[in-house]
């Protein structure tokens, strides 16, 4: 068994996988956050998308801000690589069997298989048998370390400046608000890193903790373990955030990273118009001022922080004049800057995480 | 391996541990809250505690509430039993090697032996070896099942009302302050149950799910899914809760079993006097009325609840008019009915709570 952030480090160190297939049926681009989040910040080359329902058509052809990557049916069309990503994570993070065909061919034609699924690869039988037939391995970048244990309350003690992205709903553009912010802030000349917490942004970095695989008591140690590693070697840290604190099943990994990470400053990340909780649709998105007071005032206890800025994600908005005046009601409401930061730029958070 | 919950309930059904020994060594009784609270809720009898700091007393000697049961120094001066429980639970829930010898002779004298701890018994080599060479089992209660998932928000659909303990700290007596009131509440003919959500509540009452060490995705779930079980069985649940919402190490667990059971109403737990994050003395305890709004804004976007009553521990103050005048402060602090439930009665509590 392997573990993920060995395994990617191992394989960044000696050139890791170079041309990678992800997997994203049916769930492309939109509800395909993984595969997009490595199709846009990755290093390795993404060599095909597997889309069931786009064969022939291209990544960019869905999505402005894709790369220009060919869709194809499964994994029999798809052209030589080295690996297999699963790029998409339903509910819950099972293992959807129309998948098993795609997966059993990566691995018959020598590919790894790298998976954020909850459900392990290396647990499934077959897999496991072929894989070790094949020589290929199968990593489950979701399996945490085996040493973690519960926070100490030190993370604030680093030298650098914490910015952790939290939300008013999972996938809102965490992930991708704090990968922008790290770009943009190097672009300036500030010396940032990336704390990844989910499997995408592992997959990405290639290091980190999937936090939302971790025992529940060691969830804030989990990421106080990374800034501790980490937090002297940079002047800032932008923490990648999980969930949303009125979520009514995933708050727990919010909690736990807000107090974990002790962040010095917040960015809240909403999608413009979203009115109530992806995939639980009796309970509403909240007023975005109950979010803020929320957030800083439960972080405040613990370290205080402040919602300094705000990533609003327009992708949704066709007109640019429409996702500006998205972008100011929403900075509006939050009493605070705010900008998308994908569409626009980072300009308007950056000042207000460095200026704080 | 033996997953907990089957274990107890088997072991209820056919009889169970009859005559155990509790492992307390040198934090009996004050900083042994499984110990103590097995010693007063248990159903099966408790023939010695194993304390090498305190040898010839009895557990009764060191305080009022506790039953008659001689303080051995050792296993090997303890009279004949058939289950050894680890009765202390450190911080991060290691295994003390000073504790060894104790579980070596338990296993040699054919006892089973019980653990709450994060360090699973099953999986010390020693321990698996003799455990399995003398026939006896291994209990690691704190191991949670492996089919939980994540939480659909439904866990107010059930037909009983739904009481949540929350504190401002660990080791504030949640457990002792829901055991209680689901005492009180039957001598009133209230049909009432308990979910149990640690080791020591799971111990006692012989099922239940280990919140602090599921999948922290998974912790509102393991929740919710105790309360569909048996929520339509009772008028009224009182659900153990768990650590603080304002504790730096701890917090996602409370955060994740408030919205995951959402209870109808709060009874907030403190300890008389304390300051500090017991562990964590950097962290000071917040003003009392913060806590009331940080529990019930926190649970108002998944399920409204409000404090209605508060539980003072008063044990450590030795005058009964200074432990009333504590409850009088606490409870104007709280703007709520308040009472020490194990020094008074639980009926200022009970009233609240059957009236709202």
């Amino acid at each position: 068994m392997v573990i993920v952030s060995e395994t990617m480090t191992t394989a960044r160190t000696d050139g890791g996988p170079e041309r990678v297939v992800v997997l994203a049926h049916e769930k492309f681009p939109d509800r395909a956050k993984t595969a997009t989040g490595v199709l846009k910040y990755a290093d390795y080359d993404i060599v095909a998308v597997l889309d069931r329902d786009n064969p022939g058509t291209s990544a960019a052809d869905h999505r402005d801000d894709l790369p220009d990557v060919p869709i194809v049916a499964s994994m029999d069309d798809a052209p030589e690589a080295d690996a297999l990503l699963i790029g998409i994570a339903p509910i819950g993070g099972g293992f959807d069997e129309t998948w098993r065909d795609d997966v059993r061919t990566a691995i018959e034609r020598e590919c790894d298989v790298i998976s954020g699924l909850h459900y392990f690869l290396n647990d499934d039988e077959e897999f496991a048998a072929l894989a070790s037939e094949q020589g290929v391995e199968l990593n489950d970048v979701r399996k945490p370390h085996e040493d973690l244990s519960v926070a100490q309350g030190k993370a604030a003690e680093v030298d650098a400046d914490i910015v952790l992205t939290v939300g008013t709903d999972c996938s809102v553009g965490k992930m991708t608000v704090s990968l922008e912010l790290v770009e943009a802030a190097r672009e300036r000349g500030i010396d940032a890193g990336f704390i990844p917490t989910g499997q995408t942004g592992i997959m990405i970095s290639g290091w980190g903790n999937p936090i939302d695989r971790v025992i529940s008591d060691f969830t804030a140690g989990a990421v106080e373990e990374m800034i501790l590693e980490v937090g002297d070697d940079y002047d800032v840290l932008f923490v990648e955030g999980q969930g949303s604190i009125t979520h009514p099943a995933y708050s727990a990994v919010t909690c736990g990273i807000l107090h974990g990470a002790m962040p010095d400053a917040l960015v809240l990340c909403h999608v413009a118009g979203r009115e109530h909780i992806h995939g639980y649709d009796s309970f509403d998105i909240s007023p975005i001022s109950k979010y803020v007071d929320l957030y800083e005032s439960l972080s405040e206890p613990v370290h205080e922080s402040s919602v300094v800025a705000g990533a609003l994600n327009t992708s949704h908005i066709d007109d640019d004049s429409e996702a500006r005046a998205a972008v100011e009601s929403y900075a509006d409401e939050l009493g605070a800057p705010a900008t998308d930061i994908v569409r626009f730029d980072a300009d308007e958070i950056l000042d207000a995480v460095v200026e704080d």
